[in-house]
């Protein structure tokens, strides 16, 4: 990719900086960079330097403002679907004008974890409108309309539940479940739409929509090393493990902690703890993934043991039968301190994602476009060229691609990521392999909708 | 006491529900029965049922304004030191119109933690009025002035440090320390003040007020069980247990909870959990007590491997050597913890409180002023009368009466806990014990200040 590799003004900084990894792309619209750049102080916390663009807020507002100039900017139709998602199309007034099968989507996220990182989501959508430059530029006539698509609050920061944007769509959640969601001020998420200008009776299943997109690929950073310890810059998803979020209420009674004897005290700290590490034991013991992340405590004070802890477990495996051993072994295991501790323990799921096989048709078909491609390009310094296999990777994280997989062809590109790490500040991907995550992705697009 | 044991309108009620402990003492002012109905809604949560009067809260100001009513109400002189504690004079116009180590003072606190009880801090209030009301009722006069107050921030649940208004006073908190506390979102001490209508450029030790007090007795509800497992409705404090605050700081690596290896982690919750569980422990071992109650975690979301985790250790022993024994070996268990992990633990003692050994010439007086009294009286169903001797205890909890007994002659009166539950909104006194309290209190303000 020639005209990113060449026209270098732009550096390579460190996520924590929210650097720009890629240089000007675009030959229509901003370049990759000027992209980056602008999306970059959007929503980021001058303390932690971590992102916090929840959904409805007013950084998701900056960021959905940016996207739609974006899509003016490069010509795009631009258009708000029913549950706020947001597209931009090429060779389509929206998706109405698309016949049954025809489009080809791409595109990702923009809303964030808690202070996390520049390149979760922001990089697929970035690329997306970057691929379409490419494209451009490489006088490439599109047969099919295509498509960039920001799904909004794929992170679930805000109301506990991640992939709203797309799990409405998909009829993967019940307009009556959506409608309850509440944010940790009490907020419900119809009220956080009507405030951010989006109509909340709208909502619901968008099949119609759905059954315009032939093909819907996404292109994500990588939340894990595979692609570091195999030395690829891109590669194509295989499968997203099976994954949920329990909910542990341990309920003891609050009491002085100065003056209440150990033997009579009934305090829930004691058996959230323990569950903390009986969680990380059998995870490692099974293969799996476990982790609190998330507290609660009541009342919270130094000098009381308190009367109620909440803690999230996050578990994840590479099949369900797995899954469900671990998070049944960490139940047993709450359940047998909590007798110890005179507290009650309850555990309720408060979402839950089976594993997801990407369509080997369309997986094997991106495998194929990215070697050719790849075969048609003299190598450059071994990263992007060569016609090495491209390798393909399973994944703990979820993401939109997952729940459009149930309705719609679907494919993931992830780029790499040096240290593995993700939803902190210090998630990088170095500017090279975003070029070439860009590059791969037009190669993608072209294949899949060009003549 | 019989205007309180036969004026029986007043139901005995569980404290949950914030109960009339007594019926009417008073002859001057409101009825015990009154006072404790007209606090009992102020600053209480309509879901737990627990109180939240913070200091310099709405709730803190509406408890206060009732402070001055019963002052006002009895025809006692009304003044507000410099550090916004309350006083309450009968005869006397004020402090400064006080002879050295003349005055006796009676009072506690009216402020609350998270969703407290409604006994801790306001039955020693209320009884100090409800004994000022006997006092009148008996015909008793005062040789010397008395004085009710109420010492303001208690707690230290808004600001983190226990004791602000008596520590002031007394020169144990600096005035440029007080200057720099902030409450949970970033409000000064001095600034919380200005707005409650209060000067904070007026704080800091006030060493003429102390010298006036020749005695300061505090009655406060039990805290533990000494006195119910002893069967006794009243109690002399003999120490408060050495005790701290100490915050523990575990830093380690936010990262995404789906996808980073376990062996890649540096999670601070595994830490975080294995050092509560080993800081029952070692208290256990030694005889101590230690508390995790207050935790706070970033980013704090559910598939977030955090970055830090915040954990409160409040730790207490009978004696120095026991307590610094205990909190070295949690420190180190938390140490050897952290470098398993790959993270990185700090320890700050925020606040740290001597041995108190009340001064045993006034403990013995009230000891003999509380046999005299009970042997002048006849037997109520052994509850109060008797010559039994009059329990001496310790407690692990702090009080005003801790920091002011370095200056002034200070003793505790504790009444029974039948559960020992407080800080929590099931703390509870039976009516019974505390019109017990009422009247070992009239005793001992008749005794030190009567003819």
């Amino acid at each position: 990719m020639t005209s990113a590799e060449t026209g270098g003004s732009a550096e390579a900084e460190g996520s924590a900086k929210a650097g720009s990894p890629a240089g000007g792309v675009g030959t229509g619209g901003a370049s990759f960079h000027e992209m980056w750049r602008d999306l970059a102080a959007i929503g980021r916390h001058s303390g932690t330097g971590g992102y916090r663009r929840y959904a409805w807020t007013g950084a998701d507002a900056d960021c959905r403002a940016w996207f739609a100039d974006q899509a003016r900017a490069r010509g795009l139709a631009y258009e708000v679907d029913r549950n706020g998602n947001q597209w931009a199309w090429l060779g389509a007034a929206s998706a109405a004008d698309v016949a049954a099968g025809d489009a080809v989507v791409t595109g990702s996220h923009l809303d964030s974890v808690p202070d996390g990182g520049a390149f979760d989501g922001p990089l697929g959508v970035v690329s997306s409108f970057a691929a379409l430059d490419e494209l451009r530029r490489r006088g490439a006539t599109p047969a099919k309309p295509l498509a960039v698509v920001n799904f909004g609050d794929e992170e679930g920061a805000r109301f506990g539940l991640a992939c709203v944007g797309s799990r409405l769509s998909a009829g993967q959640l019940t307009v009556e479940r959506a409608r309850e969601l509440r944010d940790a001020d009490g907020t419900t998420l119809p009220r956080a739409m009507e405030r951010a200008g989006y109509d909340p009776d709208a909502i619901g299943p968008d099949p119609d929509r759905l059954s315009r997109i032939g093909a819907f690929v996404e292109l994500h950073v990588e939340q894990g090393r595979a692609l570091d310890l195999s030395g690829d810059p891109v590669g194509i998803a295989s499968a997203i493990w099976p994954h949920g979020r329990w909910r542990f209420d341990f309920h003891g009674e609050a009491n002085h902690a100065g003056t209440t004897r150990l033997a009579d005290r009934r305090d829930p700290m004691l058996t959230y703890a323990a569950t903390v590490l009986a969680a990380r034991e059998r995870a490692e013991q099974a293969g799996a993934l476990a982790t609190f992340g998330k507290t609660s405590v009541e009342p919270n004070g130094v000098n009381a043991i308190p009367s109620l802890v909440r803690g999230w477990l996050d578990s994840r495996a590479a099949d369900q039968e797995t899954l469900d051993t671990v998070v049944a072994a960490i139940e047993r295991a709450a359940v047998e301190r909590a007798a110890q501790d005179g507290v009650d323990v309850r555990v309720t799921r408060e979402s839950f994602t089976p594993v997801v096989e990407f369509g080997h048709a369309l997986r094997d078909e991106l495998a194929k476009i990215l070697m050719r491609a790849a075969d048609s390009r003299p190598a450059a310094g071994g990263r992007t060229g060569g016609a090495r296999e491209v390798p393909v990777l399973g994944t703990g994280a979820g993401h939109d691609a997952g729940i459009l997989s149930a309705t719609v062809p679907t494919a993931m590109l992830f780029v790499r990521n040096p240290t593995g790490v993700s939803h902190s500040p210090a998630e990088h991907a170095a500017e090279n392999d975003c070029v070439a995550g860009v590059t791969a992705l037009a190669d993608v697009l072209e294949g899949l909708a060009c003549r």
